[in-house]
């Protein structure tokens, strides 16, 4: 059974690390990624806290930054206790692993993002992802730790590979994330040059432009057209 | 909202009764029924476990055995990480909570079963439930503890509950035809300025085009940025 990979940025305790590998395993789940993890790693209470989980722990890859650690993904959901005011589309845990299951089915690697305990992502780190999760939980007392929103998560994504619904049709083959964040490198660097954004709005226009074009999942044809036109652009100036 | 009471026999640890509550509280749970619990009650450790669950441990009812314990419930189960030779109904936590709802809507009382840490349940406490509640995890790593069981059984509970709510959509404003049409001719002829077509395939590249942007179904906001960007990168020609 194909899995998703766990993404957690800035994870601060070992212990929850190891936590949230017992979670994967629970779910046959076993691509654990860090990015920055705050006291380093390799580290032993991550490795105590997995428990029968250790060979989670052992495959862990770790990331300097987010851009890296989602590089080879299709698509890329982020989990937040609360609604953001960002425009993306905004799923239940079900909504959300019943597409990415589907998409998976047909060959697409999937990321979930899990943000530092307490403080969760960062806009900036939210706005790289195709759409939220939020937890359905009560409202006086939403907050879950990371191996809890991990397990919730592996729950429904276990769920998700017993049941026969019929697969969502993909025809177009996706792009990955690399080449759509290389692409929107290119871009902000040409509008950058062009003076297309007032410099006290740049900060959020960058940010709408990645929602918008992440919005429309791009396919791997379309970005490549895009570049292509962008270069036959800027060749001009 | 109307809740299930969990019922915990005979548990070991104060930080894990804690961490029941805090779960029960994330879900809108808050009769918490305690078996024989192994350190006495109260207990320091459950109430800093519980963190701002704290109210659920103040409410907990103490009882000296499980018969008591289940006395005013309609209907019981049993959780159990493993199948049991009994001859007893098995559900998964969705069929179980599904059916446990429909009838805490006509006034039925439920309680759910948890065992001790490890060893779970004998055989004769699971005999006083109407069936068994096992979790689709995976075979080589099923174990769960305690907190994280009642997570999932609380998180199906909500699910229950919540099934008919719409999930919430961003309601994007579609873009007119005529405004992601005019957009495309201007990028068309920006394009043919820029020697971006070979000629021999100009007309079949626009097609694609047009295809590759009505395909995505881009909405007002998008097409208004897409038109400012195009135009700055054109202003330095």
């Amino acid at each position: 059974m194909p899995g998703f990979s766990v993404i957690l940025v800035e994870p601060q305790l070992g212990e929850n690390i190891g936590m949230c590998a017992r979670a994967m395993a629970n779910f046959g789940l076993d691509d654990l990624r860090l990015v920055n993890p705050r006291d380093g790693w390799p580290q032993d209470k991550a490795v105590s806290a997995a428990a029968n989980a250790a060979y989670v722990i052992e495959r862990v890859k770790l990331y300097s930054n987010l851009q890296s650690a989602i590089s080879d993904c299709h698509r890329v959901y982020a989990t937040s206790a609360r609604e953001r005011a960002q425009m993306k589309q905004v799923l239940s845990p079900k909504q959300a692993l019943h597409e990415a299951f589907s998409a998976s089915q047909h060959g697409q690697t999937i990321g979930i993002l899990f943000g530092r305990e307490r403080v969760g992502l960062h806009n900036d780190e939210i706005s790289y992802a195709d759409a939220i999760i939020t937890f359905p939980v009560n409202p006086n007392c939403p907050s879950l730790n990371i191996a809890q929103a991990v397990l919730l998560m592996g729950y429904e994504w276990f769920q998700q590979s017993s049941i026969d619904t019929p697969a969502l049709q993909i025809s177009q083959k996706p792009a990955t994330r690399e080449a759509v964040l290389s692409f929107l490198t290119e871009l902000e660097t040409a509008l950058d040059q062009a003076g297309f954004y007032p410099p006290d709005k740049r900060d959020t226009m960058q940010l709408n432009m990645r929602d918008m074009i992440l919005r429309h999942n791009p396919d791997a044809q379309t970005i490549q057209t895009m570049r292509g036109a962008l270069k036959a652009l800027k060749r001009q100036q």
